[in-house]
């Protein structure tokens, strides 16, 4: 089945779907984007998620050049044409065509696209992750810009070290996955996640709001000695919604299988996503 | 006149020479590039310019899958028919088209465009640069890739404070500017420029070799502290040549007028380029 995106104002097929390489994305990697679900046709968080999309392109000063109601309509649009029930839907808003492939034009381009994307309980309940850290702070943190160069170059080293994802800390502290949020449950039951130099994600914030209903919720700085002593470690993101992280550097987190907290706060979440508590 | 452009083994109208949106450039800024002049139709350093996007192209584990004599002759095609004897050329080598949006492919895509640029020495010797020190490290320094994210985040701050262009150091040390390296002349008239941390411009190799007839040279640490003492300062780049700087962070570099190791070295280096002695 061939698939549509928008490029801009126009429906094309995905296979079509093209920027001129002007664009100040690939000249210069400057853009932004978005990322959610759709869950039988119902997009998860989108409010949330087109919140951080107008927040991140207004730290770029990308002029989005619709409203957040215009953009809904178009992801309608586009979810009507392409029919697919549960997906990943993407937003990116680039620096548009630049004259001398440096200076910001004054209109960005806008992308959006939609692909076959299905959460499954299953694979969240018997996955588990091992990571590496590595000493890196992402510029513009608060952002969700397109720069991933650290995380696709580190690709090889994961594998040679046998790990699955790598864990940004800086200074000793420890700020977020490339793609996910990181989350520890300290020797006394707390829930502990980074507050500070991280991209805040959709799912982490209903993660905490769930866990605050059962658990002390510490949105702090977490640094890399107090992984030795953690209970449970996990990760959150739109794809993955919660993993438990078993091992760190070679270490086993807590009994190095996941632990009740994490798989307490994984089946609430998805009650959440997939009763359409939205 | 139209221009055209090469898009991998395709020569397209410049117009027209696009990337499909699942290219990593685009989707995670996973790009390396090089550039360099045509003076009278003669590529200035181009074995030095290509020899340094190969080693952008392997640091991010991209094929070229073209011989350097290959990327030589597409230039050549490329020049013949443009026709433009003053002319920036500019190599870019993409991630390629990602299914997953996230994960390299085996096949990177090739870009390159000319534009009309002409290299003034009138202009050289008349203007002069106003910085402002930032603290930033790029990341992966020693690869032309594509991420100018902080650069062109800046902008705002530049006109604000009123200068003409960043320079960034890190920890106290000087490294360079987003688009150009940076020199100073000490008070015992050596010429120094940063050695660590920085992407190796072909204008400063170059420059390194003419200042050497004449001059102590070294490369080696400057520090933010030194600023205040140096004699002159300038920065060097292919669109640039060389031109002075006369102030930084509002205070004036010894005269605050363009020096005479500066300006004997503009013209030595104009005669090199100009006389086609490469």
């Amino acid at each position: 089945m061939e698939l549509f995106a928008f490029v801009n104002d126009d429906l094309v097929p995905a296979g079509q779907a093209s920027l001129l390489v002007s664009d100040l994305s690939i000249q210069r990697g400057y853009a932004i984007f978005d990322f959610f679900k759709t869950l039988n046709h119902k997009p998860v968080f989108l409010d949330a998620h087109l919140e951080r999309f107008f927040h991140s392109a207004s730290r770029l000063r990308l002029e989005v050049g619709k409203s957040q109601d215009e953009l809904g309509e178009m992801i309608g649009v586009l979810q009507r044409k392409n029919g697919i029930p549960d997906s990943g839907i993407r937003l990116e808003l680039t620096g548009g065509y630049s004259e001398d492939g440096y200076t910001p034009p004054t209109r960005p381009n806008l992308v959006i696209t939609q692909k076959l994307v299905k959460l499954e309980i299953a694979e969240t309940l018997t996955r588990s992750l091992r990571l590496m850290t590595y000493e890196h702070q992402r510029q513009l943190p608060d952002v969700k810009t397109i720069d991933y160069l650290m995380a696709i170059w580190l690709f090889p080293l994961l594998r040679e070290k046998g790990v699955d994802d790598v864990l940004y800390y800086w200074n000793g502290i420890i700020t977020e996955c490339p793609r996910s949020n990181f989350f520890i449950v300290t020797a006394d039951d707390a829930v502990v996640t980074p507050a500070r130099h991280i991209l805040k994600g959709i799912t982490r914030m209903k993660i905490l709001e769930i866990a605050k209903t059962q658990f002390r919720v510490e949105e702090r700085d977490v640094t890399v000695e107090e992984l030795r002593t953690a209970k449970e470690a996990f990760v959150t993101s739109t794809t993955r919604n919660l993993l438990p992280v078993t091992q760190i550097d070679g270490v086993p987190i807590g009994t190095g299988e996941m632990g009740p907290v994490a798989r307490w706060l994984n089946w609430e979440m998805y009650a959440v996503v997939s009763n359409g508590l939205l």
